[in-house]
């Protein structure tokens, strides 16, 4: 046998996959993550040192607080795509069960339809059942309900909110 | 002026009020909390150690997670008649804004038709934004809205969940 499915050249890290997903980094202050937010909601841009402490608080949260982007390899600047956001609630009930919550899922406008915010939730979802939790929820609007039952959710309640 | 309003006596420390609503303490784990939780979700009881394990991860979050009790302080026993949580969540979106969760709302079945879940709700709406949170967020079943409304809460989106 000499032929090579993807799964194996992707085992032996011989894809040509342009994308690349992993943590949200420190140097992404330059790479228009902050700019990529401001697509889903009011996203003021954020000074090095600002976004520096945040990160940190984040960061001091270890794997209980994961932010995901998409990189694209290809493009000229290093620009991210897509990311998401998953953080672990640790809780008295279920016999001090951990919850995941997803939260700030958002892909580029123009890189829609490569499904990139898929693959970036059902990496959280991977990491979430990883980390032990019993379940992991989401809130979203009514039209990406069929969306992210692509990633196996399902709908159980209403999003309530008070905004100040 | 011989007459006293509720208020000013409750000002004046004067109150009757039997409810006493405080944080959750590492002693609740011998005051009906975890068996409250069991009104809501399955939760086997927990060890003083696994209690209090918890308890101590929370507690580092400081004022981040937010754990209220309703005491009856009228009863023979020390008992919990009605909790809720509070976590926030710190974002880089909203020019590195907060998040209020409410988690973990329940009243005991007996105490049920006096409002201590409202107040409890409340008092979780003004710590959010009194710690500088653009908004406060739950989910609830859908039969539950009008409860939450009167805490001034209004339907925003759906739930989603994938339960592990």
């Amino acid at each position: 046998m000499t032929s090579t499915s993807p799964e194996s050249a992707a085992a032996a890290g011989e894809t040509n996959d342009p994308i690349h997903i992993r943590r949200l980094d420190l140097s992404d202050h330059e790479t228009g993550f902050v700019a990529l937010l401001s697509q889903l909601s009011a996203c003021p841009d954020l000074t090095a040192s600002e976004f520096a402490t945040r990160f940190a608080e984040l960061a001091a949260q270890g794997d209980d607080h994961v932010i995901l982007v998409a990189e694209d390899t290809t493009a000229r600047e290093q620009r991210i795509r897509a990311t998401g956001c998953l953080f672990v609630e640790r809780k008295f009930l279920r016999g001090g069960g951990k919850v995941g919550h997803v939260e700030d899922v958002v892909v580029d406008a123009a890189s829609r339809g490569r499904g990139l915010g898929l693959r970036i939730v059902r990496r959280l979802v991977e990491i979430a059942r990883d980390a032990g939790c019993y379940k992991i929820i989401l809130d979203c609007t009514p039209e990406l309900r069929a969306y992210y039952a692509k990633c196996g959710f399902v709908e159980k309640g209403v999003q309530m909110a008070v905004y100040f």
